[in-house]
């Protein structure tokens, strides 16, 4: 069993209602697939507009080790416009059953066999690769497909492609599917979309009866309910098939941090994998398990793909955790204390919340009256704004022994305060925002906000949070904590540096 | 091939880490998985804690069709609790795998089958149900497995389950797995997580190797990266395996949706079934094959399981998608007003925003210079805000040929304007405020926000949208567009009554 990675996000991925790539956008995220080691890179479909070429030229011309591929019809403007982006290969689509060929493409079956054909023979002679790929192609005709796949290789084509358009294999139904596929004996790529949940299953099974290249996206990102999720499928065959790829796994979070940012589609906790949740353990049962040995309810360990393991607190927790978390954060606890802290965290998991490693900490940091120091402290911030006033905000901030104030204004209320109170540290040090984050926020207009904000500084990220039902209290809250973590740390550094 | 539905939302799922339920919501989430169709309902833990019980008193006491259920450990103040809920069943639950009975448990497998069997017997003797699972299955020994069971089938286990602790499985193993479990000859459950995504896949394989009955949960919710999704599992029974649930199918995007809401799980907008874009359209080609004939692009159709289809526009549409939607809205346009549109929705798109069906039509009506009529208008706004001043707000708006002017105090600036503004309108309407939604906000504190508020007026939901970095703005014209949504409806309605 062998898999080729050819990944698609860059086009299968961007067609995603919703998203749209810039050029710098899809340079940054080819970069990523690079280094994460893809064999194949689908830059996009250089015909779609001057923007999409600008973007496929953009990685093109990165010199990336990964083969560079264009989506493109069966006619000669979408080869041209290719050619044109300097492209290494071309995954050249024809749909193939009835439905497409009737009600799409209004053309013969004859007719598309020849337009296959023709565009292949033109691309070859222009040193392109094709991977020859049929639309639709487990709703089509098995004789019909055949043809035209052989007469593709026929006419120079190096790989095939069957794409399982609607989603609509079972694991088995593909095996069946491919394995006759395989009988062509040229390389056969697999790709699968998740219209029923089934889409990795299906490229195990296609690449189990032969196929040698699974066609993939990162986060499972694409039309309707997506295509096959790179994650999902390389680690499936690491772990469970003992199939190794040339993606370098421990990657594997950090691009779907990094798509998911870009692309704006942020992926539900539970997502296998990658998610959020995906080694998170709240039950006292499962958490105690997990600290006694991981495996009892981990299938891998979280650093196998660059992740980490988080513990939840909520009404589930049980004593023993939050005795060995608190103990790790270098508390000494009696009993007494330890359970004003476990009554806080049973306490706010009763609410419906749940509470991190950070919130632990400030709780037992309060219960155990130690005070961790603020450099900077919030003494005053006032907001003006409206429909007919310009975003105002003044901010008073006491830095170690100096007070501050100054104004701003911003396109909002929470961007005129972040404005000011930039301005009155600005002296003090040269922090970056990298990140502002606020969850979906849903319910009515006095729901809990969760604002979580990232600081860069001297090239390390430190990251805070607060949840308020004031959205600009909640940010400035945040941004506040960021801070005074960065220079809560770069004093540390410093008496350290001096010892 | 049989398959009753096991649905463990409210016991798997609320074991997600950040989820913790009311026993007023469970009992909510129960009535609609009764309405649904599934055949039993697992509604908690009830040695949990207190709260937990209450919970599950209130779903036994509401006298569902479901068999109602909870799970317990091999204890016997677990049953007991489970009988002061009054429950018919219990999922007597015994961990299997060596590794769990050495690292969690601590006991031998002899001690371990004792247990089970005298949990059994227990529970038996007080007229429950019992379905005996064992945890960790598919990591334990065979004959060992097989031994408990069958000693707990003897005691009078009514049905066996077998799970899939932490997602190991494959399609193929699957079926080995539960083929040989089958020769038991009692009722047999699949329980599948999804830790390398093929949970459903898994669970369908189980079924066909001759399990009768599957676990899952509304969307996939639970530990880790969740277990099989009742969606996904139910629609590719009936849809690539033509085998009929008891569930309702047109229920399935409602149930999702009110999951969703209550636990604060929001789903990927590529979620199989029940995600937003499980049935959304962006790209020309794609589109277009749609409007041609849907099942083109779609599997099923979004009806059949009470989704609806969407049309999003981006950099990728084409100009037939758009004139036709613009001519179904009922305008008429030339070829220079169609240009302008059509430019507009691109710009937009190249900028990577989508265009919904209501933006559509304000551009539309924008470029077409016709202005829907405004019942009510805002005059002004103005917000103070800020760390030592209540939220503050105050609102004119013009409703007819009157100007109101209210203030307001909220625990935000946002609550504050809302609540100013139901003031002003309370005479008028009786509009109640269904949802308000914001989408994670990441990037800078500059960055666009989309808030969509839902609104109710006699039975009738109305959905508005508004797009600004203001996040106070965008809530106060999203509020205000849907008020005059409804006062237009209704005076709409009002004039036919007159004809």
């Amino acid at each position: 069993m062998k898999a080729k990675i050819f990944d698609t996000t860059l086009r299968d991925g961007e067609q995603t209602p919703g998203i749209s790539l810039t050029p710098d956008e899809k340079r940054l995220i080819a970069r990523k697939l690079d280094e994460l080691g893809v064999d194949v890179i689908e830059a996009g479909s250089a015909i779609t507009s001057e923007g999409e070429r600008e973007g496929i030229k953009k990685v093109t011309s990165e010199g990336l080790s990964a083969e560079i591929c264009s989506f493109t019809r069966a006619v000669q403007v979408d080869i041209d416009a290719a050619l044109e982006c300097d492209v290494d290969s071309i995954h050249l689509v024809v749909p193939t059953s009835d439905l497409h060929l009737e009600y799409k493409l209004r053309k013969s079956r004859e007719e598309v066999k020849t337009m296959a054909i023709e565009s292949t023979q033109y691309a070859v002679d222009h040193g392109l690769i094709v991977e020859l790929s049929a639309e639709d192609s487990t709703r089509s005709d098995m004789g019909y497909l055949k043809e035209v796949f052989q007469a593709g290789i026929d006419t120079g084509a190096k790989r095939i492609c069957a794409c399982d358009t609607v989603g609509m294999l079972t694991p088995e139904r593909a095996y069946d599917f491919y394995s006759q596929l395989a009988e062509l004996k040229a390389p056969l790529s697999v790709h699968c979309h998740n219209d029923f949940g089934l889409a990795v299953a299906n490229s195990l099974s296609g690449l189990r009866a032969g196929a040698s290249q699974a066609h993939v996206t990162v986060n499972g990102i694409g039309e309707r309910a997506g295509n096959a999720s790179l994650e999902e499928l390389v680690v499936s065959l690491y772990s469970l098939y003992n199939v190794k790829t040339k993606v370098n796994l421990e990657m594997l979070y950090e691009v779907s941090k990094t798509v998911a940012r870009i692309t704006g589609m942020y992926l539900q906790p539970n997502k296998a994998i990658v998610g959020e949740n995906a080694f998170a353990h709240e039950s006292g049962i499962h958490a105690d398990g997990v600290m006694k040995k991981a495996e009892t309810y981990e299938p891998i360990t979280p650093e196998l793909v660059g992740h980490k393991r988080r513990f939840v607190m909520g009404k589930h927790v049980g004593s023993h955790i939050i005795k060995e978390r608190i103990h790790e954060m270098g508390f000494q606890v009696d009993q007494e204390k330890f359970s004003q802290i476990f009554n806080r965290i049973k306490a706010l998991g009763d609410m419906g919340k749940c509470v991190t490693d950070v919130d632990l900490q400030a709780i037992a940091e309060d219960v155990m009256g130690v005070m961790s120091e603020k450099p900077v402290e919030l003494q005053e911030l006032t907001i003006v704004s409206g429909n007919r006033v310009t975003p105002t905000a003044s901010v008073k901030l006491k830095i170690g022994d100096v007070e501050k104030l100054e104004a701003g204004i911003g396109v909002g209320p929470v961007d005129a305060a972040i404005v000011a109170i930039k301005k009155t540290i600005e002296d003090v040090t040269d922090i970056e925002f990298e990140e502002y984050h606020v969850d979906a926020i849903t319910g009515g207009t006095d729901a809990l906000i969760d604002v979580v904000v990232k600081l860069k500084h001297e090239g390390k990220v430190v990251s805070a949070r607060s949840t308020q039902p004031d959205i600009i209290n909640a940010s400035v809250e945040a941004f506040l904590g960021g801070i005074n973590k960065v220079l809560t740390d770069k004093k540390l550094n410093e008496s350290k540096k001096l010892l």
